[in-house]
């Protein structure tokens, strides 16, 4: 670990290797997908923890995770999974968390920390606290990273490192256990970032949510098409198609409870979206060339900005390799 | 070159590898950016022209095209670069094209190609075909390839490897000059597809042009929010929008040109975008799981078909390199 910088800091925020890595008796991860097999393989990579567990629904994922050797023993039942668990992470789609709460609830190790992945927090928030019993920290999470890939082979250590995870406690978290799941996302990698859960389900809307939910329409728009065949979608894709069919590739179930759980704040960034392309279907179709070349140079900055703080690659065409280069 | 695989085609359109190369006396390229300075540099490395030279309105590109070596001599006016030479290629934005075309006219030579890579091509056959010369082969193209750099510096000779040129010549076209330029394309690595302007025009409205008017489109939603701040966009952009910076981030020139072009087909794949994107907001304003996950289970099928028909990176997250992997 290398030692804090010297002087004033440049953010509000804490960055990696800041803290002493954590150590964990045993984390629990519930969802054995691409994301918890990331965190799988980061913490045995950090020496995060003496032993790794989990519980996944299907099966063919729990077989998986053993064979990979990702986890000491993959359970068919979540209780199972948390018994002895100082760290339990909830990496399964969010529409699962309720049920899920309610089943590990006594079976939870008192002192433990309970935290998940999820991609909107406000509704977790709701799903999962009712069920919480005194003692345990229940400290919802969000790390900002991934691919469109699914399954616990999907998974690698790599993932978070330099990406942002953003944890949003109630006021009244034990500072402690906070300070300490902090350092277990440093340990992996990640910038940790403190939001309320109604901030970060807007920050995500924009950021997140809304992308998919375009890239996912724009796809299936074009396959719907009488007047251009698919085969010519699939052709001519290069022309900037393509781009949009990796998000539209992500996991289904994972996305679908994406929208029913931030519906608020998607509806409110989807109409914003909306409005702005009414104004630009406007400017087509009187000609204003003015309009059009004023949103066009200032969306340059933005992916400069992007690729200055380390969020993209400097590549172009992503770094996608081109033939005969 | 190898020779064609034996057998019967598995296409309907002619792949490259198929014809000799042809070898031109003098190519001009009229705008040397991104996709000229690729032409330039792939006519040299598979030798198809004793002399390559080109004209820009830009006097710095013009100074870097000669710098780099990509023309014997890059000229001030179209009209002096067009001389001697028997293909001349637009590489300008599109609505350059009609000025140009008229400056070039007279300086034209007899029996010589005349041909574009502009993303849309009804509006340039009406803009450029009323100056054609008698006995000047008028055949507009386009090749489907690209990145989002611009300028002399950012081509590479790759670009058009495995990627599909689509060439919109008349019926009466003269056959010979068709062939010739169809070998031209494929010796470059391209594969060549014949249609008409319009069908076109719709094909590129919707696996190009909607796809970048929705990303500039976001990325303009997200910069003027008030309740999300910038640095929080940049922050999270992981979480899917920085995809969409990418195209966002290409020459607004060109872009600007192609929406005023090719207005017709724009909103027309844009309107049914927008019908198919209220459906959705529909669907998650009501709850309605089912929607959701029929249409998000669907658009994984086209990425995968994508990638097998060679027009995509079959690496996750389009091979982004991602730290300690």
């Amino acid at each position: 670990m290398t030692a804090p910088a010297p002087g004033p800091s440049t953010s509000d925020t804490e960055t990696g290797q800041a803290a002493d890595p954590p150590h964990f008796r045993r984390v629990a991860i519930i969802g054995i997908g691409l994301i918890g097999s990331s965190v799988a393989r980061a913490v045995k990579r950090y020496n995060l923890a003496d032993d790794i567990v989990c519980n996944d629904i299907n099966p063919a994922y729990r077989d998986e995770a053993e064979a990979l050797g990702l986890v000491s023993r993959a359970h068919a039942a979540p209780e199972d999974a948390v018994k002895g668990a100082d760290l339990v992470i909830f990496c399964s789609p969010v529409g699962s968390y309720g049920a899920l709460a309610e089943a590990i609830a006594g079976a939870l190790e008192p002192g433990a920390i309970l935290t998940d992945v999820g991609s909107v927090k406000a509704a977790v928030v709701t799903a999962v606290e009712p069920h919480v019993p005194e003692g345990v920290h229940f400290i919802p999470g969000h790390p900002v990273a991934g691919t469109e890939q699914s399954g616990p082979e999907a998974g690698f250590p790599g993932l978070f490192q330099n990406r942002w995870c953003i944890l949003t406690p109630r006021d009244d978290v034990d500072p402690a256990a906070l300070a300490r799941l902090k350092a277990f996302w440093q340990a992996m990698g990640a910038n940790v970032e403190v939001m309320n859960p109604g901030h970060h389900d807007l920050v995500l809307a924009i950021t997140s949510h809304v992308p998919h939910l375009i890239a996912y329409n724009i796809v299936g728009t074009a396959a719907d098409l009488e007047t251009v065949t698919q085969s010519e979608v699939i052709k001519y894709s290069a022309g900037g198609f393509r781009d949009f069919t990796r998000i539209a590739a992500s996991d289904p179930t994972m996305w679908r409870d994406v929208f029913l759980n931030n519906r608020d704040a998607v509806l409110e960034m989807l109409g914003r979206f909306v409005e702005d392309l009414t104004a630009l279907q406007r400017a087509i179709r009187w000609g204003d060339a003015e309009t059009l070349m004023a949103l066009f140079t200032r969306t340059r900055a933005i992916r400069r900005s992007i690729v200055e703080a380390g969020q993209e690659s400097p590549a172009p065409d992503f770094g996608r390799t081109h033939g005969g280069e």
